[in-house]
């Protein structure tokens, strides 16, 4: 579809200027408005900020269904909860993945990266069912099925005791041919459909299980994905399990290069953060996951000082309880000021958008035709009505944006050229519906208990000194 | 008005109840529907969450003007900006009390108190102006008219300089004579107008204006309220000033006691938290101001563990950029899970709750006839619908409510009694008519350069050590 934006508010350098922008055949096209042809359809831009679309770089999307009901743990415990309530059809994944890419557009992300939890036994099932959710609301999706081949208490540090566990279900090649089928059966960037090598992480995967998926990056050209270093106690496990720091390991094995993107990356030091400036690998930030695990603060001022290439995630429901892209932006800019005296070197709200647009286009290798309004890139927009109360009295529509908390302010949004909102709701699912199936498959409980938290949390405990 | 609630889920000790409550003369009455007598409305409350409603405990309403474009500062420059672009018109001031209240009722808050900056030279006029706009929307309010006897420049610490300042444009006298005739105009705690004596804190006020404050709550029962050591250079300055730190000071000169609030409470050592403790001060916690004025991080759990008061602000729309309690409430709640590895210490939903609630009631020494649902209680009430995408699927109400980021949830409020919010609007002002005006009044901008930050700029570098 071809069509005109006219009279919205675009950033210039350091100020805003009101232009008219046209998009053909899914790109965008020429934007000044003497050069404009017929377009079929008009869009009327006024009052509207119009941004490139955001991408939600990291999340979880079968984690909605724990939302607002995990304990208050540390990621080891709160998997171990996690995955004693995991939930396990492919009905409740294609809801969970139609509510992420809802939210997702509704708070300004256009692309997901769904760490997807694969239901045991049903994986490509799972996928399947992932892959068709997200092309009904026409999200553009990076499914990144979530693997490992170890079991989940080889997670927490040894310490001073012997360890012995419990071998994975499933063989590391096993999985590595899940993998190989689903990028066979979905893979179709065209298509808005990507599929994305991603162990867990160092914690619960072995050095073949990272190969392996390196291997099937090279073959396909996918993008690399997995979690690193998000807590104390991986940094803690990566020294007694290689002998060196993580990224350090992961470097050695080949994992890191230009497609990698890494979630979480709070615990790196000077010499790791080098390796992914040398290696271009990007960090994607999830900030309120990490705070409400109590991972820490990812140390993102210095990422941006070293070159490395920083992104923003929401996380799954479970650790952050909201899939609202814009929240994790303003956390994830304005938290990293209590770290550095320097405000010279402080995150600002157009940084914040640059991160959050190209930066998440760089970190799934397509920053070349993703993330900025420049012509001839494709048409992921997102405008954003600037008369909502929220956003007034008028200033800097950016800084508001970033720095507020605007709600119902996503007016319309395209992927690919295609509009997926309008007038504020999405146009390609019926949301209403969907709220009534989330309603009706669920009911108000309280604190639940978990047998697995409870069976890890002595040896927890003592490993970590608490 | 005399009505009830029917079928809302409503807290027990560990779980939920669906209930009626009714609500007779301004008070929460019975709760079991047997005793119910004829109402005169009957308000749905199936599938809503009911709970007292929050204190937004730190505020200041004509901040809301430059939301969105302050520079990244740190506080005492971010402040020298602030007050080069501060409005100086009532009708400003009207509409951001009009703007600070909506947002406030509509994320939960039915209490608001506004450290309220005054226009020079029109200071009782701007008080009577925020009088005006409360009482229009409603909403219970503690005005404390912001008031200080030093300029601007003594706030930041000298450091081995020698430092003259200006004196303040008008006497200590005449500021305490300015407070008295708002008390004696304005203070009517039953028709829900409270005046609170503010100092804006140690960083710009005297002793004899602490003291001829602590004299007039003494006079007439008023409540305290004052910025405490919010940043790391007030730290200095108050060693600097008193040789001792500003708890220790505030304490001598007799300012602290069960009716004082103190807002923000960053850099306090543990001798100073024990004298907040045995003097029933009550700490107010701003967290999104503090992050991003990079002011750090309240330690929230050492409170809470020593037994002091704790309360949630959201702190001026100028160092928030939102008036969203529920934002300000799940910052200030998982944000200290990154202070404190054990788990056993994060603060609960449900203790986020209490603290929004009974917390912010006490700090403003009304804890006994506010902020649970007890019966006898006032009717300070907010509904929420627990059907938003945002809320869904159902698991632990409290949970979502806290630690998700819902939109549109508050159904219903009441204040006193009376109904403020209904079917998700406010019933008491015309708020289109609100938006139009805080539109029509105000511009895009970029950023703006201040010449007062300028010229304190580098001796704050100094002296800070950048």
């Amino acid at each position: 579809m071809n069509f005109i934006i006219q009279n919205a508010l675009v950033a210039t350098n350091d100020n805003y200027t009101t232009q008219d922008i046209q998009i053909v055949d899914k790109n965008i096209s020429v934007s000044f408005a003497s050069q404009l042809e017929t377009p079929e359809t008009v869009v009327n831009g006024e009052n509207k900020l119009l941004l490139p679309g955001f991408i939600n770089a990291h999340t979880h999307s079968s984690e909605m269904w724990q939302r607002g009901i995990m304990s208050m743990f540390p990621l080891e415990l709160w998997l171990a909860e996690l995955y004693d309530f995991a939930p396990l059809t492919t009905e409740e994944v294609y809801l969970s993945a139609l509510g992420t890419a809802v939210e997702t557009l509704l708070s300004g992300g256009t692309t997901v990266v769904d760490h997807l939890v694969l239901i045991p036994g049903k994986e490509l099932e799972t996928i399947a069912t992932a892959v068709r959710a997200y092309k009904e609301v026409g999200i553009r999706a990076f499914i990144a099925p979530l693997i490992q081949d170890e079991s989940i208490a080889a997670g927490i540090p040894a310490g001073d005791t012997q360890q012995t566990y419990e071998p994975y279900f499933r063989s590391t090649q096993q999985t590595l041919d899940i993998i190989e089928d689903a990028v066979k059966q979905f893979h179709n960037s065209d298509a808005g459909i990507n599929i994305v090598v991603a162990p867990t992480g160092i914690q619960l995967c072995s050095d073949a299980l990272f190969q392996g998926c390196a291997e099937l990056s090279n073959k396909y050209n996918l993008c690399r994905h997995s979690h690193l270093l998000e807590t104390k106690a991986q940094e803690k496990l990566a020294l007694e399990k290689y002998g060196c720091t993580a990224v350090e390991h992961l470097q050695r094995i080949g994992y890191l290069d230009y497609r990698t993107s890494l979630a979480h990356c709070v615990h790196l030091n000077d010499a790791d953060i080098e390796i992914l400036a040398e290696t271009k690998s990007t960090v994607v930030h999830n900030p309120l996951s990490n705070l409400r695990l109590g991972s820490g603060i990812a140390p993102v001022i210095k990422y941006r000082q070293a070159g490395v290439n920083v992104s923003f995630g929401c996380d799954g429901a479970s650790s952050n309880d909201s899939q609202d892209l814009l929240e994790a932006i303003k956390i994830g800019s304005i938290l990293h000021n209590v770290t550095d005296l320097d405000y010279q070197h402080w995150i600002t709200p157009r940084d914040s958008v640059k991160m959050a647009a190209l930066g998440g286009a760089i970190g799934l290798n397509i920053g070349d035709v993703l993330g900025s309004l420049d012509v001839g890139k494709k048409a992921d927009l997102v405008l954003y009505d600037l008369t909502s109360l929220s956003l007034l009295p008028r200033t800097d529509p950016i800084g508001l944006l970033v720095l507020g908390r605007p709600t119902n302010i996503v007016n319309s949004a395209w992927v690919d050229g295609k509009q997926v909102v309008a007038d504020g709701k999405v146009t390609t699912i019926d949301v209403d519906n969907l709220r009534q199936e989330l309603f009706q498959r669920s009911h108000w409980q309280s604190q639940r208990k978990s047998k697995t938290a409870k069976e890890l949390e002595s040896h927890y405990r003592a490993v970590m000194g608490i």
